[in-house]
């Protein structure tokens, strides 16, 4: 059984209540407590020493990391975070000042974000340190992006470069996208958004499903980060990098952590977009990289071939 | 390093900001985003197999117990819990079946309380199981009980009996005081109120440190539960259980996980109150166990007696 598989089981059926605007299946969970102008965005996430970073990692990235991973969710939505509870859990005897530092990269992810911390939790735990961390934010009314409105005929988005994030560090040091999602918002008629967290191919495959739609993905247009080209070899599809290799598109394509933003809008806004956001966000990049189309399933086009992606997202390029 | 001394070191210096009424140091933190006539209560907690609950535990009832945690914080503010997320570490391979019994266990006391489960993730987690809960709630925004509003005068109340939960299992199955904490916080002059968790004693040293106030309590006033009785030999203060035992006193005085309520109000309600609290609540008992007093400490007064108890909340009888 993989995660969504057991994500499916254990969310089926989950009581909900008349103040939940959106449960389960989106990048947070979505409030309406009523008299404000806002919703409040609902989210936790943990990272796990031996699975989201190991022993030599700085202490100060971990923090930083634990709680960008839920930053990045919040601005998803097209919102903006402002309280965090920590919940950490220690196998004992702890270093203390490893703890510490843990919560001086937090501290200051936090402070540049003006959120709270607000309390949190310290418990024993055999085995593996994991830290755990639970943020509310805001979102406007009419401006909370979901991954359930994309529609045929938008274009398909996404910032930054993709792939090698975990060869790279880049998975300990990313800035979650809140300005930039929230400038996106605010201007443009942004159909459905989502941070980039499990790969491209696997979050986008999350907004078709959500949204009931298709889409193409042009293999040119991906933009691949140098870490993947370098990790994995040549920019062509076809290329193979031994049995457990993936291509440097392969990699762009699924290799997770990127915390990027994908999001969908009218192919008719697009020139308008790029040419707004040229010289904003300290020279992030943002490209079209293909079209939400009728029907189902995602598409990969490239010059002289057409593929489908499976359905966790990872490509079997044998399959042509 | 305890785990008081480890919190205080964490926490100083976290970042706040202008929605943050309070922040760590109570049951929950206290969020004001204006527009509301509630305050938002937020909290966090985890369970961890091995520390929390061992493997003969129902996982129904780990479930029960992880969110049930939460709800008795949600409760000591005079609040109501609206929203849950679960965080789930699981080492690798795990019982699919073992897990979603688990969260029948969190939905089946979700539901009773109307509070939606919206979402979380699930890691793996090398080592131990771990479930990581964040719960939001609302409380009116005169209606919210702190830790910090002791007065010297005060009487100091407790709900039900106290000690040998983790040896009675009742750790598992208790139910959070919602009920009677948000009637207490409507029909009378509430001046505290904090959960039982960690000890009577230590968890009333944090109202008296929260309140600048100190305390006196009457030994034979203090409810006893009948698992501490069985337990821990006999009911005087000075009955000792060999080296490492604790007599049943003090048992109900620093076992913890009782999640019952310790309040203080005005000592000229306390006739009333247990006079309308009777026949209400299932049977549950209420009763005065002392006094705030000025200055500081926690004393224990009993025929022939009157002792200090540490910092800790640990009763060290040795010294009187």
């Amino acid at each position: 059984m993989n995660e969504l598989e057991l994500i499916e089981r254990l969310t089926a059926g989950l009581p909900r209540n008349a103040s939940t605007r959106v449960g389960c299946g989106d990048d947070c969970a979505v409030l309406d407590f009523g008299g404000m102008d806002s919703w409040i965005l609902f989210k936790t996430d943990a990272v796990v020493s031996g699975v989201h970073f190991d022993s030599v990692a700085a202490p100060e990235a971990v923090g930083h990391k634990a709680l960008g991973r839920c930053l990045s969710d919040i601005a998803a939505m097209g919102g903006w975070p402002t309280h965090a509870l920590v919940t950490i859990g220690l196998p004992v005897p702890f270093d203390v000042e490893w703890v510490q530092r843990v919560y001086r990269g937090m501290q200051a992810m936090a402070a540049e974000y003006d959120v709270a911390i607000v309390g949190g939790e310290t418990t024993a735990s055999p085995g593996a340190m994991f830290l755990s961390l639970a943020v509310m934010g805001t979102v406007p009314r009419d401006r909370c992006l979901l991954r359930s409105g994309a529609r045929p005929g938008d274009a398909i988005l996404v910032t930054g470069d993709l792939g090698g994030s975990l060869v790279s560090g880049r998975h300990l040091t990313f800035q979650p996208r809140l300005a930039e999602a929230r400038w996106l918002a605010t201007h443009f008629e942004v159909h459905a958004m989502i941070d980039l967290s499990d790969g491209l191919a696997g979050d986008l495959r999350q907004v078709l499903k959500a949204s009931g739609v298709g889409a193409e993905l042009l293999a040119s247009a991906i933009p691949i980060s140098a870490a993947a080209r370098k990790a994995g070899g040549g920019v062509g599809g076809g290329e193979r990098m031994g049995a457990q290799g993936k291509t440097a598109l392969e990699r762009a394509l699924t290799d997770g952590e990127d915390f990027e933003l994908l999001f969908t809008m009218p192919a008719s806004d697009v020139v308008r977009l790029t040419d707004t956001w040229r010289g904003q966000f300290g020279g992030l990049k943002v490209g079209c990289i293909g079209r939400i189309i009728e029907g189902c399933g995602l598409h990969l086009r490239g010059v002289g071939f057409n593929r489908s992606l499976d359905l966790d997202g990872y490509v079997h390029f044998q399959g042509t």
